[in-house]
């Protein structure tokens, strides 16, 4: 496996999609090169799709939606015939520890989502074009989209053949999306899910499989008609100017990575990661078109991408670092003149898509398995959305008044309107709500307070913070609360924080990281899976697995 | 371990608990006796735990709801001095196999949900006295109460310890009740679970850990008064008669057990156990009266009995059985006069507790690790409380017409009011309505066809069955889908269904087996937990694990 991952990429690179533009609809089109793989060992064939795959078809979503407001329908089609999509990669997947298969399978889920969070909030609705077999992640991959159309040729056929074939699940949202989002009936799921060769035709449709199929003859035809027709019904500008997502400035210097936004030191010997926030020097621009201008230098944008690069590199590149620790640096005011802005805006389809950008990074940093901690210190500016870093933490501490020496003001945690509905978590609520599940008087009585500065002991009687220290216990209780983090077991802390983050209600989305893919995790873990005569170990060999037959 | 764990047992054997009745309450007092673990090589000390221990526990609270419906609350408490409860025994945990520590857990959740059941649905409130430390899973016991009081004398805490001192989790309830139940705060409850020593006093009631402090010199009166006061608040009876549960007829003759309603024969080398229920000879008594008077003997109470204790049976003495296939003998007019009586009678204390046993052990078919057959073919009587069992099933096929040479009338499945809100799942929906999550007026149109004798094309043209086959196909049909299932891998399955069955909401229930059981499982098998070095097969050796601190 190569040493480091890089998440960033452009289509001038891609090597797996290409963005066809056809007016208001765009095609995404599946074409993976078989000798394109993240790494050795394996080859991409059918169509088939490891980590690189996944990273070409995010940045893809991510442009579509920033540099096409103009595209309000998209196609995800096949680029091959006969084939659309084999799923992941098995002798990859066979060949990967069980941190990559993790780290993989939760970075093609949150893509997924993104694809759904796409269709829902930009109005850039996709649909799946089966033009070809669709099994496990093929098929899975089209289940995110809002309408799936799957070619009548008596041979084209979606399927989720990962518990017959390989002895594991059709983990990255496969199952649920099947039960909850398509509600395809148990019964009949049950029978889908352990038949190899999939449904194809009028049954796939009546078994809630596929929305439309359509004879070879009128294929292109009719994905066109449904396609615009699809995008005839978004609220997105006609004759607006998409922005560049131009290259991120980032510099890495040994485990030090830096943006110009936020940085990164990592404490190798701790297993910490100092993650640092930086406030805008300015504040908003005065208007849209001036925020417009910026593109991607508009700060609330620029800080979504670079946190979004940051927390995928210390996932899938440290991971050694169990803890991440949130500090922010600069001024409260000009955070806060952002949200403002946002909010003021927030009907303009780049602000819109700014927001949501935002939410999707905040998510992100909610199902990333590391203990999160946030030092309130002063000179911080947790404020409005930043603030959200403090409530998206296990544990958020804070300095009482300033420090020796230091003069100066105390640290202070500011709430904007912001976090009151703007950054919904997977379970549909706020982070205040959810922390406050059991007193929901409290949000109204924070909201009560929004911008005023709440220093250190009102923050901790607020209950916004974990603990207010005085500066003379400041650096012991951050030292024992640390080394006592980086000594528990990490597994039993990856489950620890999945359970006691998401309090409340369950969606599809939190069913997703939560069932499936704790079961996913377990399989993976299996020897009828992994083991030396398992299916993930031999599939491909022509030798047949042989299972222990006792049920857990 | 023994060769076969029995689930039956009366306070007459009880060597871990006592029922002390006074008046409207019952202590139910936790004397835990070190020597009586259920297996070799561990003693049960400071009320620690084992399945046998927790075998008692059910038992004792299915009794004080049939034998004793004049109590109206039930305090738990501890038999020994300044301990409550240790929780689940270590030592019995690492020695345990993979499957034991599932099952364990899982019989664990089960009795702790129908304690909650028992206080929401029998009026029969459960409150808690921590007369002493109640540490890990005493505290996940006090958790399922729904009023907690600790003592509070400088000493006795509660605590979730698992994940700093076993590398595990409070899997059984703790981590959910926590978070969903108690709604403390996450950032409190990420401490609290990171604190070996817990929490005690005050702060355990600011943190909403318990519900009350009391000075040690007001304990035992204070105990007495708001279990009196809570008691006067239920609506059970006050002059009723219990029934007394007598011990099961049963037979076991090999791999068959047999009750008079319930019988399972073992097809080993298929792996698959064949559960025959057979419906009541006679139509459900005339009177309330002569209901009661049957007590015990009752058809439905006898059948959810014998169900029950056949699928322990089979979860935990036949783990390599992966099928049940259920059957039914009988008339449908016997179940579904049953049914109308139990539906006429429901708010007599009696047929109350009836119906919801039977609702439980139906929802203990749902979370068992087997796959679920239901066989619809003439002589069977699939009605009312019956179809419960094709509609809980993966997969149901049934028979068209009738068999050659067989001169009974065509297999029907006979729908009954029982099937349209009587036995809610534990996702809070009726087994119908999740079925046709996504069509549901289907619901409708089932309701408006109650008591019609529906055949096997009807049935599977309306949904309810997966299959209908007519009798040339039908062996080999059975034959293909039974080879077909035992040939998958047992885990992938169990990962498979524990996903499938549960579309739509999810609730604290459905968390607790899903997202923290899950987890939970993961960590079951990870290295750091169950490894040489890991904390679980160290634990009491003087020995400090070695974790592999790659985060996942």
């Amino acid at each position: 496996m190569p040493q480091q991952i890089d998440f960033q990429t452009d289509p001038s690179r891609y090597r797996h999609w290409k963005i066809e533009l056809d007016e208001d609809v765009a095609n995404l089109v599946m074409d993976v090169d078989p000798a394109g793989g993240l790494f050795e060992g394996y080859e991409l064939k059918l169509n088939s799709y490891d980590l690189g795959v996944d990273i070409e078809l995010y940045d893809a979503v991510q442009r579509l939606r920033f540099e096409h407001p103009e595209v309000r329908a998209v196609v995800i089609k096949s680029g091959k015939e006969n084939v659309f999509c084999a799923g992941a990669n098995i002798r990859m997947l066979g060949k990967s520890t069980h941190g990559h298969k993790v780290n993989f399978c939760k970075f093609t889920n949150e893509t997924r989502l993104s694809i759904e969070d796409a269709t829902e909030n930009s109005r850039q609705t996709y649909l799946c074009a089966v033009n070809g077999t669709a099994a496990g992640g093929g098929y899975e991959l089209a289940l995110a989209t809002d309408y799936i159309m799957l070619v009548d040729d008596r041979r084209s056929t979606v399927s989720l053949p990962e518990t017959p074939l390989l002895a594991v699940l059709p983990g990255t949202g496969g199952l649920t999306r099947v039960s909850d989002k398509r509600k395809v009936r148990r019964d009949l799921a049950d029978f889908f899910c352990s038949v190899e060769e999939g449904i194809r035709g009028k049954k796939a449709v009546d078994w809630r499989l596929v929305d439309e199929v359509v004879p070879n003859s009128k294929w292109n035809e009719a994905v066109k008609t449904r396609a615009h027709e699809i995008a005839s019904k978004s609220d997105r500008p006609k004759d607006a100017k998409g922005i560049k997502l131009t290259p991120l400035d980032r510099k890495i210097d040994g485990d030090s990575v830096s943006y110009p936004n936020v940085s990164i030191e990592v404490k190798r010997e701790q297993g910490i990661a100092f993650v640092t926030v930086r406030a805008p020097k300015d504040l908003a621009p005065a208007t849209l078109e001036a925020a417009h201008a910026l593109g991607a230098a508009f700060w609330p944008l620029a800080l979504a991408r670079e946190l979004d690069d940051a927390i995928l590199h210390l996932r899938t590149n440290q991971s050694e670092v169990g803890i991440l620790v949130f500090r922010t640096e600069g001024d409260a005011e000009g955070v806060l003149s952002h949200d403002a802005f946002l909010i003021a805006h927030q009907n303009d389809w780049l602000m819109r898509e700014v927001r949501h950008y935002l939410k999707r990074v905040l998510k992100r940093v909610d199902v990333t398995a590391k203990s999160l901690f946030a030092l309130v210190e002063p000179g911080t500016c947790f404020a409005g959305t930043l603030a959200e870093l403090v409530l998206a933490a296990d544990r958020s501490v804070m300095l009482i008044g300033s420090r020796e020496g230091d003069n100066r003001p105390p640290a202070a945690i500011v709430l904007g309107e912001a976090n009151f509905g703007f950054y919904p978590m997977g379970n549909g609520l706020t982070r205040m709500q959810t922390r406050f599940l059991g007193e929901p008087e409290t949000v109204e009585k924070l909201k009560a307070r929004i911008g005023e500065k709440i220093e250190g002991d009102a923050s901790e009687a607020l209950g916004l913070i974990t603990f207010a220290y005085e500066d003379f216990d400041w650096d012991d209780e951050l030292r024992v609360m640390f080394e006592e983090r980086s000594s528990f077991s990490p597994d039993a802390l990856t489950g620890m924080e999945a359970n006691l983050r998401f309090a409340g209600p369950e969606t599809m989305e939190t069913k997703i990281f939560g069932r499936l893919t704790a079961w996913q995790n377990w399989i993976f873990q299996r020897p009828n899976a992994v083991g030396e005569k398992g299916s993930l170990s031999l599939y491909g060999s022509g030798v047949q697995p042989t299972f222990n037959k006792e049920r857990v």
